[in-house]
């Protein structure tokens, strides 16, 4: 009497369905009892074959992936996660090697990061695979970090390295790249690992929440990004290009290749957090994170005004970019 | 400054997100308080053009059936809607007209239904145009309804009519089928209304929560839904097909044509909600369901025993249909 989508679920997103709210993924919905004094956190984002990963990325990077720029999100508000729910759409030559190697991959990220799997939905598509991931986290009530809020005299303070998906991307698009930027095997695994699988900063969520005036994630491009938070924070910012924390393979591929900044500033994938602190508080969050094995790079200063931030080149020159983030449309 | 994924996400979602916690759309997340001494009931559901709808349906009722089959579950598990999430993927050739008469539609929906949009996510794909949809909704600590529960004795009772969503599927695939049907204009008009356009059951929601042993939608058709509603609840079932709510459309199909009898009761597209109730309490629920202008039809009894529903034709003998339900794969 099952149907062979019935089969799927029961399979494989069964055992990902370890809360008890969710009913085994038998019902029409899950439910969840949120702790008093909390707020929930929303947020949802989509990755699609051939756009947000390439069609032969690793099944199992491809749900780590689609699981950890929902929870990059919550990091940069200072939320824990709960759980999420997740549509997948299936191309008609799907295997089941596939998908288990996939659910495979979303286990064990649901399990490292106590964001277990409450419901979803799997239908098919003549289109590209495409997974689609909504994810819920808690706050004490109110204390959400948002974008707005950043201040004239704030630090811009990074976390980690900023530029290596970007370019982790441009190497599986041109692997003849990884010998012009003279990079050696683990050099060039580590920009394609940082593209496949970012690194959401779930332990730097508290330290957020107690210092940050403003935060976002890096997903779109460091540049772009951050004229997002001044704009709705109604300030602006000077950052010094220098100051942005590179990885030894980044910091190899640019000497290689020096227009290759632009692709670091604004190329996106980074999942990095971008936040606004006031200047005594910077000290205590660089060591919150230096505790957490975690780099916390003040790049820059909010200043008043409008208009995007200012990029100062190590010659004390204004950089401009074409793009200063990725945009879909 | 802005990108064309900003400038989307200003001009046509923005006005969906009428809730305070979605920040009108310029944060990473969203934030809600949920009220105390309340659970949070979580459902998702995809839908895929030329799977779910069909290319040209109209926009704006694109948006509203994707929003409607989420809002069906909430209701079928008792609980009142508070907000969705929404992952759009825009192929190449989507206009801006057709988001404005989507987002329109949408809107409308989530004013009518007490819905607003918390956040999303809108990316581009070369496949088909895709929406998900994650929704929550509320109920009083401990009363969601589950699938399992019905025990044997129960009545099983339906609202709405069912068959006419499958029907008017047939009906948008083969036009012809209006003249051999003998269905006038407004006939084959509810019937491509009704799969374009579901009637989600919030006005039971209540009742369900005060009546049902279990509860669930009927989404992937009547027959193999309340399979698995007896299946996860360890009952099985006798249901009389003449008992079964017909539009007066439906009715002259079936009569045109008998062996509909397996489109309608297999087909799916229903979104009515399929209950089991205790026989004292089902005039109670039908006389609510009465005062909200909604019909709730008793088709038949929860028994003891294993094994997919057993449905009985008029003459008394057992029907067999090829499949119980829809099933993607």
């Amino acid at each position: 009497m099952q149907s062979g989508e019935d089969k799927l679920i029961a399979r494989y997103f069964k055992p990902l369905a370890r809360h008890p709210g969710a009913l085994g993924l038998t019902d029409d919905a899950a439910f969840y009892t949120p702790p008093e004094g909390y707020d929930l956190v929303l947020t949802t984002d989509a990755v699609v074959s051939g756009v947000h990963f390439l069609p032969d990325d690793p099944a199992d990077a491809i749900a780590r992936k689609a699981l950890r720029v929902n929870l990059s999100d919550l990091a940069a508000k200072g939320a824990a996660p709960t759980g999420c729910l997740m549509t997948i759409a299936l191309p008609p030559a799907f295997s089941e090697g596939w998908l288990r190697d996939f659910c495979a991959g979303l286990q064990s990220d649901c399990e490292a990061f106590g964001c277990p799997v409450f419901g979803g939905d799997t239908v098919r598509t003549d289109g590209p695979l495409s997974v689609s991931i909504f994810t819920f986290g808690i706050v004490p009530h109110g204390a959400m970090v948002r974008r707005k809020g950043a201040k004239p005299r704030d630090r811009v303070v990074v976390t980690g390295t900023i530029g290596d998906g970007a370019l982790g991307l441009r190497l599986l698009r041109d692997p003849a790249k990884a010998q012009a930027w003279s990079l050696n095997q683990a050099q060039a695994g580590h920009l394609v690992d940082r593209y496949r699988v970012p690194r959401p900063r779930m332990a730097m969520a508290t330290s957020v929440r107690a210092f940050a005036s403003a935060a976002m994630d890096v997903s779109d491009g460091l540049v772009g990004d951050l004229a997002k938070l001044c704009d709705v924070s109604g300030v602006s910012a000077v950052i010094e290009v220098d100051a942005i924390p590179l990885s030894g393979a980044a910091r190899r591929a640019l000497h290689a290749e020096p227009s290759l900044i632009e692709t670091i500033a604004t190329g996106g994938d980074d999942f990095e957090i971008l936040c606004a602190i006031a200047p005594e508080h910077v000290r205590a969050f660089q060591d919150h994170a230096r505790a957490a094995g975690i780099a916390a790079t003040d790049i820059g200063e909010i200043v008043e005004g409008e208009g995007p931030p200012r990029v100062i080149g190590a010659d004390g020159a204004l950089l401009t970019f074409e793009h200063a983030s990725f945009s879909h449309f």
